[in-house]
């Protein structure tokens, strides 16, 4: 359903071409300064940029409707508010009879009915993400409060990789100077040359984002169904579009042996450390101080001006469908705060679940 | 926590070497079926193979306390137990001190304290995969209902790895013909090898499991974050040992166009389908008719005899530590069926939540 | 927190003198009609009458933001919001200093600190149940769709009580023709004199509202702890000034024998049904198939103009207040439809749970 | 459904002719000091008194099967199992096609159907709050940390009433000396007195059971929806017998004014707290700091041995039964210490939702 988390609830509305998008986040402590510039900043990061974004053109303008008076959380369900202005539905009606290939419409429909909103993608639409974003530029503010901070960067894009080990200061100043948040200048010029490349043959691209976390305390998740990785996959798995997720070295630990993978312990600066982070940062479903390191997979977007094989429904015969509108060849660098969001609101959830966050004003 | 689920309700208690493992599978239809063998069977399927295995010798007699009567369920919880008998917990004081790199000991110690269970790896320990198994099958007589199969199989063992598409009928007989669970007898050799290489190396070895879900009907799954992905994903990660999960063609998404990646439609015997299936079976969080197809990337097993490096945390400095005792150099065999019974709880959990399994006799 | 329901479920925000209020509703079935007019109707009820209730004149305007399109619900959430026009918070600020006896500034002032907003009770003021009633009105046409029909009207008020056995249409009819909710009118003019008897003495006066369900099939609850009467407990002792809810004979019971509570089975027109109904529709948390029948206290209103004791929280010294500005001097009329949308949301919720409604369209 | 609690989760099962009865406990805090022998004295206060209970001679012999190791909790659930000795399912049968009135027979039957268990009430017998009472010995000692205290006596039994104000260390001591658990003994011979005189009519008698708790700190409980009233009174619903719930002057708040309703202020020894305490210690769904002071209407036990009307489901025409078997002629004096758990384990619950008692070990 619309609604994730445990103490700090996250609950979704809205649809593409509906009055608008928005969230209710329930459970944010009282007297946390939120400054709703910098909601709207992180906001503004997930808009198209200029030439290898979608045309449709939404100013994504953040109302805070509740939860927030004079800069400060009363405790209260904290709700944003954004409205749609630039829709263009005249192309959706179509696809109740000939659903897009890649796309949630024929799914959708088959479960909802004739009634069902497949406008712009309807509840199932990427623009579903940006009320996340602001929900997660609050969990931020909550996790800055212990000395955690999260960055994610462009790290795949089609054949592209970025092989480089890098720190989480360093991803979070070059991913926001360039439009494929990429962790390296050079490297973003490629990006997005591949996707005007894709652009240009009518085909869209995907990558892999890399997200880091650094600052969690040892501890946070709770065995044994929540934990970490559990609650960190079930929300980006939410975000339209991924196919995977794995932490540390992930799908490569398949290939490797006990004697490589295990991070070996050292202590260092009075603390214990480990000395390598195949584990990504959690072992057991607790953190283990060490930088949470996850990996998230996004397909190509399903939009694409080619023509492609689909069926009429209503002759149930074969046929084919060119996918015209505004839509973007690589929703990838639009999804890094997107993954940047999910990541925070489960930390900030864990955190409070294991008393590492307070909950209360005392 | 210990209990995942909607409708199907699965509470997980015990640990490694108390009393027992077990669980309460809650919410299952009154009027089912239930043959205690077949339970059993399933339970033996994650039973370590000779030679391959951990020389533990549990016998993991599988007893039901409550909610089947006369071999059919009554409509109460369902409950499992499994003694623990060959337990040998000589081994583990030590590692409250000396923590082994690659296990929970560190974390647990740090949020649990003085009085956690380590033994055996206490509530951590991949033996409480064995009640999620006996729940499993349960689920597996649910979905049968409805016609929904499930079958897993090791797709990859360290270097070795089955490229062959395969179906579900063969996957389901072959693996449970080998030790390791693998499609192909002859892979099955070669993966025997591998992992008594890496036994002798006092080393240990990962893999990769796939598993196919055929039957399941179009629609099953929740928008927005109870995606049918994101429900696996969670249930899957909780796994001891998995780093990775991934649906359809996965994080090779990300090296994909559009235009490679959309499975196309067509029509076929009267039905709605695609061409390929590189969507895993799942479009908008929703299932689509196609097989889910899911992979699950397994790290080598944290237990190595090699000399590690660790931390003395009394003293605070580093040390070495030996693990030894009885320990599986590969757990991808043995938790080949724990994936299976994962899949099958959550498909049969999102199809009482879709109407698609009946809740109530009537 | 402010999420409650299954597979219906209930987000509430806002607050009394912020921008408005509003709410989520989750899990409504796709292609449901609705007409904005009847829930707007609904919502008026709960509107204070002239003369009885408080001058503070809201209109009360409802806007579905999101979930219903053309007159059908989507699939996706619904959402309402209720802009708030008419506040005065002038008098509010004095309240973080000098609590209110009866309200529960103390308590959210010790719970969320100094940015917590007291206006108009923020949070915990009965404002809140405006949504609630829109949401109940969509919950009612859920639970039309299989014949379920509810009302509730003022048992008692103060010292007047309605001592006849009432039918479900005379109390529906009755109920919306006085402003006190009364199924008598006779009574119904008592009523209003009462009201203004407290209200002329700066005093206020408490109540109890009796809400009847027919249609509802056998079956619907959930053993052992989603019982129906403690789903539906939970919901009504969310509203704010309710202090006791009880079904059938409630706390009669206690006074009775066995040989006189029971409700002993024949059958009529072909149906098992009771002669009595003293269990109020529900035996082992699941409905009998008989009109559920439960009792809510709602304590007298804690705003009066009368002096009470109190304390000046920054002096810690006794001290006095008269809480003046706008309020009921009774708020039983008004939380009439607030109890009959309480019920109807959770009624929904079950049915959803026992199958009784269809969550999907097919 | 069986599980309820959000930190502190409580998961029940068993039936009660099956092979036994027993909970799982989960979020209990590590470290914490258990005495097995305190938990099965709180169990012993549940079982029958001679005489005036059922005949039915359970040892009720508590097992503690995971979760405390060396007499101290190690984080992982807790599970108690009490196997069922006594069990004579004889007479049961019968009810199948003859349903018992005032008994979930015939909604179990509608609902679970044939394969349904309802010997000796299954799991809607009144021994599934056996394993509650073992649970909330451990939220008792959870409380005791933080200097919580919880006692309930008998109240009402019949026609008979304890009218005085009563403290809750002369109800602890007092009650727990006489087998009607009242808080008085010249009351409590009366009240033995009530039921012998309807056990020999073959008819059974109803009560009310109050419970109070002090030392709870101001602030416990959410809102909207998760009240500390609603969350007690969804859990106290659920024992079976319980018709009615109220907190503080409960129902005769309905004829109060406000002027005598509100609890006014005052300083005492530094601390702020009220004359009086008609709110039952709870404002706005939060602990005030007074005593919590709840109240609980229990029917008459629906077994007796008088001829009552019944139908007879296979040929649906009625007829008569006279319940024979072993049952209490009051339940009352049982559900006090059951009143007592319940209330325990959702101030507990509560309490970690608050932060009022630590989660971790830190």
């Amino acid at each position: 359903m619309n609604t994730i988390g445990t103490l700090l609830r996250l609950t979704l509305f809205g649809s593409s071409h509906g009055p608008g998008v928005g969230c209710v986040l329930d459970g944010v402590p009282a007297g946390l300064e939120i400054d709703e510039d910098d909601i709207q900043r992180e906001v503004d990061l997930r808009r198209p940029a200029m030439s290898i974004g979608t045309p449709r053109a939404e100013a994504d303008q953040v109302k805070v409707l509740a939860g927030v008076r004079d800069g400060f959380t009363t405790g209260a369900p904290v709700v944003v508010f954004i409205e749609n202005r630039d829709t263009d539905s005249s192309k959706y009606e179509r696809f109740r009879t000939v659903p897009r290939p890649g796309h949630a419409d024929l799914t959708a429909l088959n479960r909802y009915g004739e009634t069902v909103d497949l406008r712009g993608g309807g509840q199932f639409s990427g623009r579903m993400t940006a009320p996340v974003v602001a929900a997660g530029a609050i969990a931020k503010v909550m996790l800055s409060t212990i000395g955690v901070q999260i960055a994610a960067y462009t790290q795949r894009l089609g054949r592209l990789v970025d092989e480089e080990e890098r720190y989480l200061k360093e991803v979070r100043r070059a991913s926001r100077e360039n439009p494929v948040r990429a962790a390296d200048p050079g490297l973003a010029l490629e990006m997005v040359n591949e996707i005007m490349a894709a652009k240009e043959e009518g085909d869209s691209v995907g990558g892999a984002i890399r997200c880091l976390a650094v600052g969690l305390p040892m501890g946070v998740g709770e065995p044994f169904f929540d934990s970490l990785e559990g609650e960190l996959a079930k929300m980006l798995f939410s975000i339209p579009g991924v196919k995977g997720v794995e932490f540390g070295s992930g799908f490569r630990s398949a290939e490797m042996r006990g004697s490589e993978h295990n991070d070996q312990f050292i202590v260092e600066d009075g603390e214990v450390r480990t000395i390598t982070n195949h584990a990504g940062g959690i072992l057991g479903g607790l953190s283990n101080g060490m930088p949470i390191d996850l990996r998230v997979a996004i397909k190509p977007t399903a939009s694409i001006s080619r023509e492609q094989k689909s069926v009429d429904l209503e002759r149930m015969e074969d046929t084919t469908i060119k996918v015209e509108g505004r839509h973007d060849p690589c929703i990838v660098p639009r999804a890094v705060i997107v993954v940047e969001a999910a990541t925070a609101l489960v930390l900030a959830d864990m955190c409070l679940r294991g008393d590492f966050i307070a909950r209360e004003h005392r």
